[in-house]
């Protein structure tokens, strides 16, 4: 068991890297991959630890290749490489970005075809919920010029990614139990009257003052009795009574997201939206109690659905009721129709029933949990049952 | 003359989209596109004003496509529907998202084909300095089934970006105030044996209260003399005496980021770094006077680099001397010798000398301008001439 009060030490060890390459390494065999090869801020830290906010200058790409065997190899600008060295990484090649007619092409090149050859395949980040960080154009003159085929690594790298270590979930912990006391504060911290600009603001630097790094996702919305939207916001708009405020987060540690909202009642709630606010309490804890590992998160799905759709959900723009998160807001599975993928231990997942119960009035529930083989671990603090009243 | 105390209107009227459109029509008939489709924050910002930080979320692409002639049109998820109507925006076509299945494909082929075909060529992200937020399996599928070719759209794009709008310079530089407000302000907050963790922190925090939406980017590093990165940290290092404490921030207001640095001398400066920070400040003098209209991108670093190299430089993994900014950190052009860009009015620039004068030990000075039809103006409040000193 966790302790709530326990601060995770920044980093991770060197053999717990050495565990990730080591498993990446059997699920590349798996794929018939003779590599990998990685651009994106939450690939690169994955498998390196390297740490930067600097992802923020699109500038020059960055390479990390993790082969069939042996140690990861970055291939970066010579910008990052003081700050690379501090990583578990041993083998760093540079060259001296940015240089827009070869930036990195030619060195990751030679890298990839310095590997031993056996599939003839190297795997790259062309799929689902990821991002390529290089020009397409030197994706295109890399594929041109390689001996190799490069083709979708993006089902191996989830394979790894999503299931997490014990050392990744004490992180994702962390930052739930930060925000969790932020959010059970707020209700002290603002008033009828004030904007949802205002209240986000005071969130925000509550959630940094207890230890947050960064907070990249804080959407808050309000309306009479619900929601039309949950992901953009904050706008200038007065809180005022009847109104429900829906504030959401993705707040950091040591590169770790949380991924939950929270709903409060400005100045007290009305039956219809207390009853809706009911049902979808419920649904979270019937989604909680379904993701035991072994099920499927189809089954997650329906055992959320079944009870919005007796409570009269009229729509949800949301399209799905849960996913994965960590390094990323939100990572696979999906808990939809048809994602069907089953739930294992150490997998971290959000359950997020929501519905629409007149329009442009929705309401969303979130937490979130961690797969044991005991059944599912709330990593957040589960939100009360009686929506947290603003006056 | 910008009022330092006027804080901009937040989003930009209809008038604005309509002129940032004709605008970027009349460069598409230059480069012979029918049409380009952008898929990453900042260009679908630019041409539509939507705002979210959902974009932290993978999971669902989004196109927008402006055509050569005629309004853009928006094909996004259902879940950013509600949001994308209170734009200036008229057509907006949704389909159910997350479908790994069809992501929005086929709606944002039947939307291109829906249009006039003149050159059959349509632009997409595929360049410098840009992403392409889709997975690049569905532009393969796109492309394929496409009766028009893609090309690479990133030179249209940048062309369009590079020279801001008025009402775009006045919202970098209100958030340039705000820094340079909490920049000044650091000294008597923090005090040696505080951590560079700890100085961001309440660098972090003011800089919120002054009225930034966000600082994505905030690297510090301290050194004995000057610092051996400037792209990473901060770290746990206890500020001591004899440190240069360097910290960066690409901020944002509404959107827009400054990106400018300051350094503090921990206790007091020692000689030679007081030697090269004079140098670096005279640099930045030299780079902002050359920075007229008219010059090009290689005469600014050119007016830098005779200084620093003057003063003794053995080496910067920096790679440039400078760079434009906007809706991202860093956007073309590049102060280096071959790029080449040519500066006009409205362009804005940060000057960013740099230079290791001992092993490990780096100074660098950043300042952001715009350009003016009299030349430069500075958006930041100018650095001090002698490093403010931290006790």
């Amino acid at each position: 068991m966790i302790n709530d009060d326990v601060i995770p030490r920044r980093g991770f060890s060197p053999s717990e890297f050495e565990t990730r390459v080591e498993r990446a390494q059997r699920i590349m065999q798996r794929h018939g991959l003779d590599a990998i090869f990685v651009t994106s801020p939450p690939n690169v830290r994955y498998f390196t630890g390297f740490d930067s906010q600097f992802w923020e200058s699109p500038t020059r790409p960055w390479f990390v290749v993790v082969p069939l065997s042996g140690r990861p190899v970055a291939v970066i600008p010579e910008i990052g490489a003081p700050e690379m060295a501090l990583t578990w990484m041993e083998d760093i090649r540079t060259w001296p970005a940015p240089v827009p007619e070869d930036d990195g092409v030619s060195l990751l090149k030679a890298t990839l075809e310095g590997l031993p050859r056996r599939f003839g395949r190297i795997g790259a980040e062309l799929g689902r919920e990821m991002s390529l960080r290089m020009p397409v154009i030197d994706l295109f003159r890399l594929r041109d010029s390689l001996g190799s085929e490069i083709v979708d690594g993006s089902p191996a790298i989830w394979a790894m990614r999503m299931v997490k270590t014990d050392a990744e979930i004490a992180h994702i912990h962390h930052i739930c139990t930060i925000a969790s006391a932020a959010y059970a504060a707020l209700p002290g911290q603002i008033s009828i009257g004030e904007s949802e600009r205002e209240a986000v603001r005071k969130l925000r630097i509550d959630i940094a003052r207890r230890g947050a790094d960064a907070t990249p996702f804080m959407p808050a919305i309000s309306g009479p009795g619900g929601v039309p939207q949950i992901v953009c916001g904050p706008h200038d708009r007065i809180l005022e009574t009847g109104d429900i405020l829906f504030i959401d987060t993705g707040s950091t540690f040591d590169g770790y997201f949380c991924d939950f909202d929270r709903n409060y009642a400005i100045g007290g709630i009305c039956a219809e939206a207390a009853r809706v606010h009911e049902a979808l309490w419920l649904a979270t804890e019937a989604g909680i109690a379904a993701a035991v590992p072994g099920a499927t998160t189809d089954a997650v799905w329906q055992a959320m659905s079944r009870i919005i759709e007796d409570a009269g959900a009229i729509g949800n723009n949301v399209g799905r009721l849960g996913h994965g998160l960590g390094l990323q807001l939100t990572e696979p599975p999906s808990h939809r129709p048809g994602d069907g993928t089953v739930i294992v231990e150490n997998m971290v997942l959000t359950i997020e029933p929501g519905m629409e119960y007149a329009p442009g009035k929705m309401i969303v529930h979130e937490e979130n949990i961690a797969i044991t083989a005991d059944g599912p671990r709330l990593l957040t603090r589960r939100a009360p049952r009686e929506m947290p009243v603003i006056r």
